[in-house]
This record gives structure tokens, sequence and C-alpha cells, in this order.
């Protein structure tokens, strides 16, 4: 591939050429916007990460415009976010101590890894795997995450130290403290968060009632972080709080992020990986969710491959300019997109925004108190937490309540990366269970035609000798070995059956586990005296049975219908009076 | 349950009562040749799980009674086997060096631990767990572990001392110490193996030939092990062979087993938990393939969960009266079966054989060479493996193809259980992956009827704004994405299209997922102006969907018929012309 072919292969190919004026216009609005929301969000995520606060700008400069030229969604505004910062700060503090230059450097790797597993997960179309992470395990994972990430930042609110990484840990350690709380820091932190919850529960209804345009309301509702952060600063700086213990986000370096090398060693990379398939996974699922959700309000469509490139290449953009993981962010894609972001291009603006912050304005941070970029993480992750979707999962099933639960107790008690995998183990196991009872039913005859149905829910006719069974499911190892013993079973309590006859219409797949169960059904059935048949075998299963020498083994035959089997086994019970079936049949690729 | 109750629910309680003299010399007769069988194979065994010989006999007494009365199998003999003494020996050697007290109580820890998940499975009836491990899986499994016991006791062959748990670490031993191979050792065991490969696959024919009775020919065949044993421990008190450097068993204590306790440390029973749980689930899978195909010959019935409360007793049996983990074995079982075993006593038969023989034998066992036993394992594992499997799996299905490689590479280059667990990995990922895509059809009509097939297979009409398509598998949350996508990739690419029907006659089930990819897929339509609909909901997924708030907020309608769904729709292409199919409906439980 010529490098003209690669950029054209590129998704910003398909609206960079075409670019417009209004789409421009339009673009840089949104953009601004975007740029107000995203620098408290940049250094409060970059807190929660326990990383200096440049490392959240510079993540929020590079990765935006290689996510621009790579991505695939026209709106999703890329950069930190929570539930990414608290799985970074998990994995990271795991391999290095917070506030070292080890722990920086653990970052970037922890990018460049998610970077390219989310690229290679693109490159070989592997988008599917997100979809392991069933939704109630998404979703008891962001509420677990959102408690725990607010009783993380606690700390910054009560002036104190805490240490852990999940609910136990960290109020064990808040016990230990209570005496340590600095009053200052609690009023400040306090005031933050009343204030942020007046501006998204209050004040918005009453700017709605101003008359003002919907649009404008959100803007203002989403500046409430800036304005807490400008009223707080100057408090600080005003009346010395940092001397009376408030802690501040004190000297942050200006100017643009330099190229960084994320630190190679082997044994470091190796450990932080099955981190860094966590954080690629729950990215990718939040991004891509936002993203769909976007474009089908303008009728685009998300390619998810194309999306995990995007993700991929701005991770690995993270990585390389002193940044940490990137993801979709929900609510900034949200605004970016109500602001009327037409193409990636906001996103590269924005990038230039936070690229003149980084210039121009970081002596501005210095009196920033932690507590209020505290209270912007507390206030926007308790809007995540959603107690009530336990309550409606339960109603709707309780295997999904179990993963959904398993996962918020899990993260919880124990964290977030375990937390995830154990729901992701315990959604498979309960979805294997349930397959591994398919419906099964012992079928006859309704009288006057040539149609099996049900003994247990029509007046069928059934025959003495003959038993005819129906499985509505793919045979597979998990279920094999039930359907097996339901058949010998029915077969041992019925002592005058010499044949058993298997209705296959709904058998699409057979693999080998149930193959060699068919066999062994056969063996068991042949010892005890009884033929086993098959009926209506769709061509790619008949197929697939004629490449092994399970037909030979047989004892009875394969029937092209069942009334055909049951006039051949039992034709006394059996008349040729009905008239074939005139609807068309629809065995896809059938050949029989 | 008074003490009466709970011995009238024993599967004992079944046959003991009726216990006729016709039957006892049957099942004398099987317990003569199976203890005739079983005393070699106890000691051998006992040296690959790393045991003192006398724990092998131990294993071979209590463990059986208990299975007697606890097991539902009429003709299993549980006992020592070699994959279940490897698993026990990779287990054990992690925590305690082999050959001390330690060892001894860790394999004791393991049996109580086994003999309980065992036991605790059975009584909650988790017996389909077993499912997981699926055929190629546990072929593979089979195959793998033969190659690497065979392996193992090369060193028993050579005189030497190999150590590791996988192929390179025994063979990279080897090349190590080749320089002390003992060559009295090897002209034994070589004479040892070449002898019993002889008796299998040469005196078995040969036998036959003089018109033998062909269990007689068994008998004769399977005591191969005993006349090995007794000629070579000959040879080495005769000649004084260890002196020279042959070892032998050496001093064995005789008499019973006493009543030994597992030691009790919590973390040593934390540590051995996993290795149990995979024991038990080979132990388990193992056993009841053999109990049953034998039941079936006999149109007798196992019931999996009953099975593990047996297995499960004769373990802590085993436990308790100082043996190590046990289970039924397939070639003893055959044997006892074909030799005339009517009821379990056969098994309390043949225990009392092993009794007497740790009571008189155990004198006679001094100069029997490590050698021969190896030989006698060597011989039986490698008839276990099974390469031609992997042939036959690849022309089936690729999938299972790749779960059996996976489990052998696995199991030979990093160890059994590792094995295991990388096996039923890949076989759960490479199921999830296929039903990730269920089959899904864009329909038509059928001119002339109310029927809707396919429309690459058949000739049908299809609307200009209103697209049918139908799922042929229940949906959950592996494949909603991709049924999601599906719908509306096409919608966007039809820009005439106003209304989706989804008909969803063949969907079983609805997931939470699912049903939030629903939600979100009737979103997106919507948002893209499109309406969703339903037609030919079953009962049950209506009921569940009326349990939320899904239908408030479809944009479409729910239709009883997909035809009813276009008449209405789309009236000019959809003539009210053919007549209703006059077969009975078999939606189970259908409401509508």
């Amino acid at each position: 591939m010529s490098f003209k072919q690669l950029v054209r292969a590129l998704p910003a190919a398909a609206w960079l050429p075409g670019y417009r004026r209004d789409q421009a216009a339009a673009d840089l609005v949104a953009a601004v916007i975007v740029t107000i929301m995203l620098i408290p969000q940049s250094l409060a995520y970059a807190m929660l990460a326990g990383l200096p606060p440049e490392v959240g700008l510079y993540a929020s400069i590079l990765p935006l415009v290689a996510y621009a030229l790579f991505g695939s969604s026209r709106t999703l505004a890329v950069g930190p976010v929570a539930v990414v910062s608290l799985l970074t700060a998990t994995a990271v503090s795991r391999v290095a101590e917070p506030g070292s230059a080890e722990y920086i450097g653990a970052a970037l790797v922890l990018a460049a890894l998610s970077g390219a597993l989310l690229f290679a997960m693109g490159a070989l179309r592997l988008g599917w795997i997100a979809n392991l992470l069933s939704h109630p395990v998404v979703s008891g994972f962001i509420t677990a995450s959102g408690i725990l990430i607010a009783a993380s930042q606690l700390k910054h609110v009560l002036g104190i130290d805490l240490q852990g990484h999940n609910l136990p840990a960290l109020l064990g350690s808040l016990a230990r403290q209570l005496d340590a709380i600095n009053p200052e820091t609690v009023m400040l932190g306090v005031a933050a968060i009343a204030f942020l919850f007046w501006v998204r529960s209050r004040l918005r209804p009453l700017l709605a009632r101003t008359g003002l345009p919907p649009f404008a309301v959100e803007v203002i509702t989403k500046a409430g972080p800036v304005v807490a952060v400008v009223v707080t600063t100057l408090a600080v700086a005003g009346f010395g709080l940092n001397d009376a213990g408030v802690r501040i986000v004190g000297a942050v370096p200006g100017g643009l992020p330099t190229v960084s090398l994320p630190p190679f060693s082997p044994a470091l990379w190796l450990e932080l990986a099955p981190a860094a398939a966590i954080i690629s996974l729950i990215g990718f699922v939040e991004s891509v969710s936002v993203a769909q959700t976007l474009a089908a309000k303008r009728r685009q469509r998300v390619d998810p491959n194309k999306e995990l490139l995007g993700l991929g290449a701005a991770n690995i953009a993270a990585a390389f300019s002193g940044g940490y993981p990137v993801t979709g962010g929900f609510s900034r894609s949200v605004v970016n997109f109500d602001a009327g972001a037409r193409t990636p291009l906001a996103g590269v603006f924005t990038a230039i925004g936070i690229a003149l912050t980084t210039l121009l304005l970081t002596p501005a941070f210095h009196y920033l108190p932690k507590a209020t970029l505290a209270a912007t993480i507390i206030v926007a992750v308790l809007s995540l937490v959603d107690i009530g979707a336990l309550r409606r999962v339960w109603r709707y099933s309780r295997c999904d309540f179990a993963a959904m639960a398993t996962t918020i107790v899990v993260v919880l008690a124990i964290g977030v990366e375990t937390g995830v995998l154990a729901g992701i183990g315990v959604s498979i196991a309960l979805f294997l269970w349930r397959t591994a009872r398919p419906h099964v039913a012992v079928l006859g005859r309704v009288p006057g035609t040539e149609h099996f149905r049900n003994v247990e829910r029509h007046e069928v006719i059934t025959s003495a000798s003959v038993l005819s069974v129906r499985v509505d499911e793919s045979l597979y190892f998990a279920n094999i070995r039930f359907l097996e013993d339901y058949i010998y079973d029915r077969v041992v309590t019925a002592p005058g059956v010499t044949d058993v006859v298997l209705l296959c219409s709904a058998i699409n797949q057979i693999d080998a586990s149930a193959l060699e169960g068919l066999e062994a059904l056969n063996r068991r059935l042949s010892d005890a005296g009884v033929r086993l048949h098959l009926s209506e075998v769709k061509g790619p299963v008949m197929d697939a049975l004629e490449r092994t020498d399970f037909l030979a083994h047989l004892t009875g035959e394969v029937f092209l219908t069942h009334f055909e089997a049951l006039a051949r086994l039992d034709p006394e019970a059996t008349p040729q009076t009905a008239a074939p079936n005139p609807v068309p049949i629809d065995n896809e690729r059938a050949r029989r």
C-alpha cells in the first residue's frame, strides 16, 4: 500500500476534502464549549489517576488529533474519563509508587499497551469481543465504580490520605484518620459539592423557566465546574487557605507536551498487560455505545472495528505525548454533538484549545484547591450510579440480576478489575447453564396429518414401539449429555420401545462433543436393544456427519421426514392418509 | 431425616436387601480378577503420584467400600488411576517436598477437598458442570497426559531423577543426566516394557487362536503386569541387582491402614482448592462416562448426581484412611463388568482382597524394582494416547480441533492444570464466537401465500417501505449487537424504509443485554425516522417484555403474525388473498 492509498483509507478522507466553511463555524463553536468543559475534567481525572495535572491536559491534545484522523464517529469527544482513570490508578499503583517518575512511566506503558491492543483488535476485526461484556455487567460496573471513585476522592475533600482500591480498605483507612481531617478543606469541598449539585438539580429548571434555549441552558449548566474552579481558586489565593492546610494543585509546568517514550521493560509490560486488556474493553464499550447513539441521530453509522482503530491511535498518541489511557467520554460527546459539531475537526479544534491552555493558563491553576477537583469528580460520578437498575433487572431476569449483583459486590469489596472479570465469568456461566438444558419434547402425530407435535400440548397419536423426540437447540458440548440422558432415561422406563427417532429440524450445528455424545447414545441404546434414527437433518449438518463414521455406526437410518420414519417403523400406527405440506420449505441451504 | 430413612436413601438399599447367592458367586469371581489387576496398579500409581506404595494400597480399600454404599453404578471399579495420580503429583509437589510427611498430608487434604467438592456438587445437583469439559478437551487432555506420564516415568526405567511437570522440563532434565543412566535398570525396564507390549499386541491374538473363551484371554492378558512383577522381583532378589543400582520398592509397612486426619491448615487447603476442583472434574468425567457405558449394556441407569455422591464418599474415605484422590478406572471397570460383577459388593470383595494383600503380601514387594512399575504405567498410558483423534476432529470441525490442539500443547508445554483450563477457556470462547453471529435473513412474501421467506433463497415479493427481518436464535449479550448493527446498517443503506418488522418466531429468550440492545435499536431507528415492530413473539418472551417498559417505548407495534404486520404497514404490496395455514401451531406455551 502506497502512502497515498493509506491516506485514502483513513476515515478522515471521507469528510476532510469536502470540508466547508459552515461546518468549520459549527465545529469551532462546539470546540470552544467542549474545551471549557474539558479543562477542569482533565485536571480532575489526572488527579483521580494519581498523575500530575499536566498529564491530564497532555492526554487531551494529541489523542484528540489522532482520533480525528482514524476514528469513525463524527462527534465522539475523546480524552480522560473517570472509569478509565480509576482503572489506571488501580493498575499503575500496583507497579509503582504514586508521585514517582516510574508511576508516570507506567501510565505511558498502559496507554501504549491499550492502544496497541485496541488497534490490533480493530485490524483483526475482533470488535465482537466487547460483546462478552453483557449489559448488566457494564451497568453494574459503572455504578460500583462511581461509588468507589466517589469514596476514593473523599480524601481530597477531607484533606487526608486514604489508601486502598476497594470500599473496605478506603473506609478502614478513613476510620483511622478521622482526627486528621482539615476543616478548611472540608468547608471548601462541601461548598463546591453543594454548588455543583445545585447547578445540576436546581439551576437547570430555573434557567429553563427563563425561556433560554435548551442548548444555552445545557452550556451554562456544564460550565458549573469552571465557575467552581475559578471561585475556589480565588478564595484560596485571596485568603491564603493553602497555609491553613488546604492542598492545592501547585506549580503546573507550562508549554506543550514533548515527545515521551514509554519505558521499555518487558517485565513491566507483561505485568500491565491484563490491566491494559480490561481498560481497552471497558473504554471501547463505553465509547462505541455513545458513538452509535449519536450517529443514529443523523442516520450515520459507526463501524465498531474502525472505532477500535481510532481509539487505538488515540491511546498510542497519548503514550508518546506524556498522557495516559483515554477513551470517548459520554457527557462530553453529547455536549459536542448538541453544540453542533459536524466533523472530527471539532476534536482538533478542542485539542488546539487545550494546547493554548497549557501554553498560557497553567500559572492560573497554582492555587486551585484539590478539593474542588474532587468535588467535580464526585458530582460527575454519582450521576452514573444507578441503583434502580438493580431493581429493574431483578424484575426482568434473575440470571441477569445475579451477573449485575456479582459485579457490583466484587468491584466494591475487592476491586475494579476482579469485579469486571467476575461479572464476565458469571454471565458466561449463566448463559451456558441456560443453554445446557435445551427444550426437548416427546412427539406424537396430529391425527389425519403428517405433523408431529409435543404430546404434552396436543391431542396426538403416539407409537408404543417408536419414541419420537425433538430438540429445539443446536447440539454442543454443554447440552449433549442432557439430551443423551433424557432419551436414554425415557427408553429405560418404556420397555416396549425398540426404536428412537430424533427429529433434527431445529439443529443447526453439532459440535465434536455432541457428535461423540450421539455416538455414545447410539451405543448405549444399541446395548439396550434399541435402534437410533434421525429425521429431517439439515443439509450442512448432514454434510458434517458424512465426514465422520457416525452414519456407519448408526444402528438406525436417516429419514427425509419424520412421517416417513414413523410410516416405515410403525406402519400400523401411521397410515398413509395425510396430504403433504403445501408450504415451501425454508431449510437454508437444505439439500434434502 | 432419621437414620433409617438415611439408610433407605442409599443406593445400596436398592440391591443389598435382595442379594442372592448366585450374585455373590459372580461378584466374588470378578473381585478376585480385579484384585490381581489392582495390586500392581495401586503400587505403580502411588509411585506416579510421588507417594509411598502402601498409600496406593490404602486408597484401594475403604474408598471401594464407600463407593459401594453411595455410588449408583453397579460395576464401576474405583481406586487410584493414572491421570488423577499425575494431577495429584503436580498439585502436591507445589506445596511439599516429595518423600516428606507433609507431602503425604497434602495428598490427604487433596482427597478430602476433592471428596467434599464432589459430594457438594452431587447434593446441589451440579453434575452438569462437568459438561463444560467438552469432548475434544477431555480427549486432548488424556492424550497429552499419557505422553507426560510416560515421560515422567522414564526416570524409573533409566535409573535417574527427572524434575519437572511438563515436557520441556522433563526432557531438559533428561539431557543433563544422560551419563547417570543405570544399565541394569534400563535392561530390566526395557525388558518389562517389551514383555507388556508383547502381551497386549501378540499374546492376545495367539491365545484367541487356541480357542480359549474370550474372557479367559482377557484375564490372562490383564495378568501380564503381575507376571512382570513376579519375574522381575525374583530376578532382582536372585541376582542382587539392587546392589548394582536397580532401585527397588523396599520395605512396605504391613497391616491395615489406620485412621488418618488430613492436616488442618487453612492456607494449605486454600492453596490446594483449585487443584482439587480440577481433579474432581476430570475424575468425575472419566468415571461417569465408563459407568454409563457399562450400565447401558444391561439397560440400567447411572444418575450423574448420585455418581458424584459416590465418588465424593470414596475420596472422603481415602482422606481418612491414608489414601489419596481416587476415581473410577476405565480398564479396571471393564474387567470387573466382563468378569461378571453383578453388584457393588464386588467392590467390597476387591477391597477385602487388597486388605489381605496389605496384611500378608507386603514383604513380597521388597525387591520389586521400580522400573517394572514404571513399565506397567508406560504401557497402560501409551494406550490412552490417541493422536488419530486430532485428525478426525480436524476433519469434522476446525473449532473443536483448536480446542483439542490447545489442550494438548498447553498440557505438554506448561502442565496439566493450565492445559485443562486453557482447553475449557478456548472451547467456551469458540462457542460464544459461533453463537455471536446468528443466522439473520431479510424476508419477502411468497406470492399468493401469507408466508415469508429469505429473499436470497426464494422468489418473493418485498416491500419498499417495510424491511422484514428474521433472526434464527435466542437473543443474548453476545449476539444482540450483531443484530442491532445488521438491521441498522440495512436501514441506513435503504433510504425508502420507514418501518422494520422483526419476526420473532425463533426467539425463545431475550436476556437483559438483548432487551437493552433492542431498546437502543429502537432509539437509533427512531432517531433515523424509522419505526420498529415485532411479530409472532412467543408467549414467555412477551410475558418478560411486559414486565419492562420496553413496549411503552417501542415506536411500532407487536403483531400476531408477520402477514398482519405487512398487511397493515404496506397494504398495497400485501393483498389479502392467501388462505390461513391449516397446520396447528406449536409455540410451546404460546398464548398468542
